[in-house]
């Protein structure tokens, strides 16, 4: 029996579907996470190059945005547990250029930015507020690493009800495997997958 | 380069250690994920059974023991998304010998008991008050399963502070290669991951 | 210069409003907080006589219903710090005919029940999620205490962007000071305090 | 029969008493919250000068400091359910003199700052995981307002099961009877209230 089939037997692996407000969630697409000499390589850099359309099709529907980035005091004030496992972490103050927004994705004024200094974009932030104060009920979410804050955001998604999509093409990792695994657990248990082109046509006609 | 060698060359896969006061977490090791035909299968049952010694080191050192079980409402008043990626959850109620805690791990007064409705042992629940009240620092992780309940687990651990350590041979999966990905993620970038024995002696002396 | 003065020339005391569905919440409307020998008196009764009508409205209008109890565990193994402040609240167990909601008010099926060990009906439960699920953006909070578990829940409301609408003469406190206090900072910070009959003409006609 | 009374026949206001390790929280204690003309007056002035000697007795001892700001995106991006009750509070962004901590309680390096768009500093923020990180189980809390944000994060401290003790002349609010009515609140359910001088008593001798 193959890994899929024990899914199937057991019902995992059904879809949660699309609600009727879809915001965006980019989930740590900074410079850092797109250079391999830090946190990048993979399949990263085609991700972001694949999320510039996705954007561009909230704009113009003007549907909720989000960026999250990490950012850590430059004093190590709250240099957390996670910066022991992975130290390189800290770099990411406010103003390193490592953490800014890649230039192609650039937020604009009005798109809500996360600051948070773990993997989910929802833990110890204001983004579950935020996304209640949009009238959000579904949540698209692209970004690095699919591994990483990905899934950390996805499943902290689903808890607090939004309904996750994960847009295949707009996900990357720094390595293929632990990227297609991680795509596997959310497809089965937490979220749904699509192709960007799909979610586009789920989002409807732009207004 | 293997995939560890991107992690290694990005400098994760650090160890976060023991604190002070360690608490157990026997995450969903109840029937129904004990059982192939609902949600179990795989290597669950020989966690189980290797969880029992840790339990009992646990006990004899007077540390806290915490169960984890999901539990619905019978009416379905509190269905929540998570239920329609995998609709069998649902009959996981307060009375249903399936969402009981498998007799070989049977809790004893004053073990504390999570009900849960989603992954993490700590979402919606009071588990992060109870482990501040104990004064506990580290968590060791054991359950089921490893690339659902006991990863959101740890990853929620790591995001409160408290340093994760997962016990290799204590949790379990319904699959193989899903269990082999989330080890080999949360040894990268979210816990510790330990042999039982390992974790036992560092525990040191029964008083 | 009045107090009302005060906090009218800083700008506090505007309205949030109705957004476009609204839950009842009915908070700790159970035998214990309804008898002056246990946690109840003052006003409380009062209020509980004056939701019955308000209850009814929600039900006609099929409006999303939540009910709150504080439930501890026998064992005393859930036993947190706020009993000990108040040692009396570790009665209330599962089966305690303290902790059940007073018959007035008693839930029918499908109605959201949360068991909570602190004041806010939001901390450490499923709460915030369920109304995402439900789509409800305001929240009518009716229930005892208003200097307690009342006011909490109104600030954790606010905190997740739900509106909240205080019921002035369908919430109660075992003294009147407190009460009036508390319904002085709601009114001024966090919430619209508005009477009964107000609020039920505000939800629109039945359907 | 006097409010005291009641409370007392019913067993509220019992001890929570001090851990093993203090935290001291400064809330909000910025330059708009010290002004009558934005968000101050009353008694704040006189809780910032007392708590000068107190943050002092925490910095000998090398116990942990925290301090909080609200801070709100100049774009709007972030403008909450909060500022419709108050609108003041969106001048608040990152580098309005307004909202600075006031001069004569300037942070130093490694203390921790908390920025917050809610009531309560834990609200959405890293404050918890900060304290377990830190192994503090004990909160000492002064600030503004007594009836805003110092009794949110007093209520949140106490659902963490961190103890929470009220410094009564460290705190102060933009009008006397919302401060003695919180302070009321607290003693009676949520915190100890004690003088200054008897906090630093029992925080021991200086290391």
């Amino acid at each position: 029996m193959s890994e899929l089939d024990i899914y199937s037997r057991q019902n995992f692996g059904n879809s949660v579907g699309f609600g009727h407000r879809a915001a965006l969630v980019l989930v740590d697409f900074t410079n850092g996470f797109n250079d391999p000499a830090l946190f990048g390589g993979g399949n990263i850099d085609a991700a972001v190059k694949r999320t510039v359309g996705l954007l561009a099709a909230f704009r113009e529907r003007h549907l909720p945005v989000v960026f999250t980035r990490v950012v850590y005091a430059a004093d190590g004030s709250d240099a957390s547990l996670f910066t022991r496992k992975a130290p390189g972490l800290r770099m990411l103050t406010e103003d390193h250029p490592a953490g800014a927004i890649v230039p192609e994705l650039a937020p604009i004024a009005g798109e809500y930015m996360v600051r948070k200094t773990q993997a989910s974009a929802f833990f110890g932030t204001g983004l579950a507020p935020w996304l209640i104060q949009q009238g959000a009920d579904t949540v698209v979410v692209t970004g690095a690493t699919t591994s990483g804050c990905v899934r950390a955001t996805v499943v902290d998604a689903l808890g607090y009800n939004f309904r996750p999509i994960v847009v295949r093409d707009c996900v990357g990792d720094r390595a293929i495997g632990p990227h297609e695994a991680n795509l596997f657990d959310m497809a089965q248990k937490y979220a749904d997958v699509l192709d960007r082109d799909d979610v586009i046509a789920a989002l409807g006609a732009a207004v």
